[in-house]
C-alpha cells in the first residue's frame, strides 16, 4: 500500500526505522560533509565538546528523511518545501538505534497545483532509550490521488 | 588563520565554495538517504515534479555545511544547535556549481559555558546563475579564544 495526500489527516502518527548508526558510517559521512574532529576520530573526539565520537547533525537529518519516507509510504512524490524548526537536543553516538515518530500536524490542498497538497509534519527522531536526538517541524508536498 | 567566537560580529559576510554537484553524486546520496525517482534516475525523473534529475534537499544541506565550515574557518568547534528556517526555492541539477554566502546575523556570549558563544547565521546557497537554492537561518555554537 502506498499513500496519497488524501490519506493524511491531522493527528495521525506514523512510525519509521529502526536504523543502526555505526562509527564507520559516522566517519564516512563526516569526511565528505562535516569534517570536524568530534565526527572523525574516536580518540581526538574525547578532548572535544562531545567527549567522544558523535554523528553530524546533517547525517541524523538525512537518516531521518529515509525513515520518514518509509514511515509515510507516499506514492511517488514526497518533496520538502521548508523547515520551520529543527533542533538536535542530544548527540547521536556509534551504536545508536534510531527511529522516527511522524505526526501529521496539518494538511492543506494547493490551489495553484491541484495534483499536490501540503502536509505539515512534526518529526521526532529518537534513540534506543527513547531520547529525542532531533526535532523538526517541516512542510512537504505530497501528490494527490487523481 | 582560524577564527574564534570573538572574531565574528553582526553584518560580516563570508564566502565559501564552490562545489560542483554531478549526477553520480546526486544518485549516490539519494540511494542512501532519499531514494525517490527524481533523485535516482534521469529518464524516470523526466516524468516527475522536477522534470529531470534533481538533488535531494538534504544533500544540498550537507554540502552547505561543508562550505560554511570552509567559509567561516572556525578553530576547532562549530556545532549546530538549531535551525529556525530552511527553504529550498529551486532544484539543484547535475553540473550545478554551488557556493555559500554566510552573513553573521547576531552573536551572544553564553553564560552557562564561558568557553563558547552563540552565533546566528543567515546562510544562502547559490548556484552558478546566482539563484538561491537554499536559504537557512541557524544558530551555532563556536569556541572562544581562551
Amino acid at each position: 500500500m502506498t499513500r496519497y495526500f488524501e490519506d493524511f489527516s491531522a493527528e495521525q502518527i506514523f512510525h519509521g526505522g529502526p536504523i543502526v548508526i555505526d562509527a564507520e558510517g559516522i566517519k564516512e559521512f563526516a569526511a565528505t560533509f562535516d569534517p570536524q574532529p568530534f565526527h572523525l576520530d574516536e580518540s581526538t573526539a574525547t578532548q572535544t565538546f562531545f567527549k567522544g565520537l558523535a554523528a553530524s547533525g546533517w547525517q541524523t537529518a538525512a537518516l531521518t528523511m529515509r525513515m520518514m519516507m518509509e514511515a509515510l509510504d507516499v506514492a511517488g512524490h514526497f518533496i520538502g518545501i521548508e523547515i520551520e524548526e529543527m533542533r538536535w537536543p542530544l548527540a547521536v553516538r556509534p551504536g545508536d538505534i534510531l527511529r522516527v515518530e511522524v505526526e501529521i500536524a496539518a494538511t492543506r490542498p494547493l490551489r495553484s497545483r491541484p495534483d499536490y497538497g501540503l502536509v505539515k509534519l512534526k518529526v521526532a527522531t529518537l534513540n534506543q532509550g527513547d531520547q529525542s536526538v532531533q526535532q523538526m517541524l517541516t512542510t512537504t508536498l505530497i501528490g494527490r490521488r487523481i
